[in-house]
């Protein structure tokens, strides 16, 4: 038995790899292919919602890193939530929502242990599927795991966020917040900042794009940084370093300002020795290695959004598959205000 | 009663905040004054031994750091080893030999508090007070607590050590080949090379000013990197962020390359994103907040010495305090091996 299944599987493949901020005319090519059938063990996964984030931009590069880069002509890499539409394991059913690695296509045959069965959080009264696909799963482990495991933040001290309203970084800014930390957030333009002041609560909001931002930046924290979340990397990052206190922890999550640089145009934190003054390290981490801590924080946000504790804030692009490629671009020009998700398929039980 | 006293104190002050690399005669002015005389609870310390130390020159900054600035016209700042001639507190008698941040003179008087009584090591049989000074204080600290404390090396592991034949590196290099660690040593130079090769037996001496060093090191570091400690920084720094292992982490311990550059010269490691990828850190330490932990160190040293088993190199300059200004550019410019030490005045028992 199997749900209605489309015949034609549209995918985003990946062409071409770019030098500094990609063309998505360059970089990728839609292709229509037959929806593939599932093998013994596999299962089909319609895809729902497709997540779009800055670690794309590595995934391009031909270097070593945590995971290989995509190969040419492969479909385009991105996690993603869907529903199972046929399944030849024992292990799914027909109807079941799995997320994974499903790539930029409507429709992925994976082996069944590649899909991972969805939490009990998208059963939460008032979190639909979108918010709760953002918070328990990739980018609510970044924010939980990069901040409290790599930077251990203590009521009172003060933490600053860069790229706060982005999808990580707005859960971030809420982490410390509900920890009982002094928050500093620092994003792009008077929107997003109200938006972190208002919706958000953050003690204070900078715009890194402000002409005063390094004056508004040190009176904002008169008593130092004892904690920086930073996914932004470049000029923020070094007005960060000439700002830390004694025994600073630095997050590394992204560096988003650096992933388009070329080689020429790459720069590192200058004020890196301040970590010597300060004592303070700076540390990076992916969050796969918490894989086997994923149930920890899955728990403490589902009682967080019990409790109207949590806001999750999506940006959709609703436009299908095809839209991937120039929304992508949006992470990179700061264009949106938390997690950009597109919407490929229909949710279970919408038209 | 007190020792012979000269009438004269030479001293070398501090005239003028440098830019770039220090001249030495724009920068130092030499002043003769009397000798001082204590007060209550006060000595009087005749000096032996003046340590320079790369820190120093970031001591010449008028910025926010772990120590103030050196003031205008003060007497220059530096570590030293000496002998009590003239006592006014029960804390220390007449031929105590001590050590203490004494500066650029041939005489300081001092609170009995801020001269500590010399360790046991200066007893021991072949090693000379010269030599015990270096690893029983600051530098043998620096290497301790910086390499152990900061990175944990464990058997096995590949430990890299860039400024590998100067005071604070040669220690790290011992101690990490105590530890069990597969060892590289950068350096400048043939002659260091062959020094940290034959001498102290790492298991690979590079010449970072060989042209084909980047390749070398690659050769080098076939399992990649588990352990940094950084003199450095620049290039150096740079070329180890790219061959980084997982989990790999580096100590901070200075960057001399970046001392003397000016804001517009100053440049970031670019590869400091390759800590998310290796989910590795970068930290920095002050050796003074391991100073209720050096008697731990100063024992496995002694143990060390006692077996044999570390080499302590001294490049001692004779000339008197008035050469301290010309000499401490050794340290910037890569000509000392081992231990910079200016020789103030006699040991005891000396001429």
């Amino acid at each position: 038995m199997s749900a209605a299944i489309a015949k034609e599987n549209t995918q985003i493949r990946f062409v071409k790899r770019p030098t500094g901020l990609y063309d998505p005319a360059d970089t990728f090519k839609v292709v229509k292919e037959p929806v593939p059938q599932p093998k013994d063990g596999q299962v089909l996964v319609r895809i729902i919602y497709l997540s779009l984030d800055p670690a794309m931009r590595g995934w391009m590069n031909d270097t070593r890193s945590y995971v290989p880069p995509v190969g040419i002509n492969d479909v385009m890499r991105g996690s993603a939530v869907g529903e199972v539409v046929e399944s030849k394991s024992d292990a799914l059913k027909v109807g079941d929502i799995v997320t994974g690695t499903f790539g930029w296509q409507e429709y992925a045959a994976v082996d069944a242990k590649q899909a991972t069965p969805w939490h009990p959080g998208s059963e939460l009264p008032g979190v639909p599927l979108s918010k709760a696909f953002t918070v328990l799963n990739m980018t609510g482990m970044t924010a939980y795991f990069g901040l409290l495991d790599v930077t251990d933040p203590q009521p009172g001290e003060t933490v600053v966020v860069s790229g706060a309203a982005g999808a990580t970084g707005s859960l971030v800014v809420q982490i410390a917040k509900i920890k009982g930390c002094r928050v500093v957030g620092i994003a792009g333009g008077e929107e997003k900042c109200r938006y972190l002041k208002e919706e958000l609560g953050v003690d204070a909001a900078l715009d890194y794009r402000s002409s005063t931002f390094k004056q508004d930046f040190a009176a904002a924290t008169p008593d130092y940084v004892n904690v920086f979340f930073d996914n932004v990397g470049g000029d923020i990052l070094d007005t960060v370093l000439g700002r830390l206190a004694k025994g600073a922890r630095i997050s590394i999550c992204g560096a988003i300002s650096q992933y388009n640089a070329t080689e020429a145009e790459a720069r590192g934190p200058r004020n890196y020795t301040s970590l010597i003054a300060q004592r303070a390290k700076m540390q990076g981490f992916i969050v796969f290695d918490y894989a086997d801590r994923y149930g920890e924080a899955a728990k403490e946000y589902i009682q967080w959004l019990k409790e109207g504790k949590l806001k999750v804030a999506v940006d959709i692009q609703e436009d299908g598959v095809t839209c991937a490629p120039e929304a992508s671009l949006k992470l990179f020009k700061g264009g949106n205000k938390g997690k950009l998700l597109v919407k490929v398929g229909s949710e279970p039980g919408e038209q």
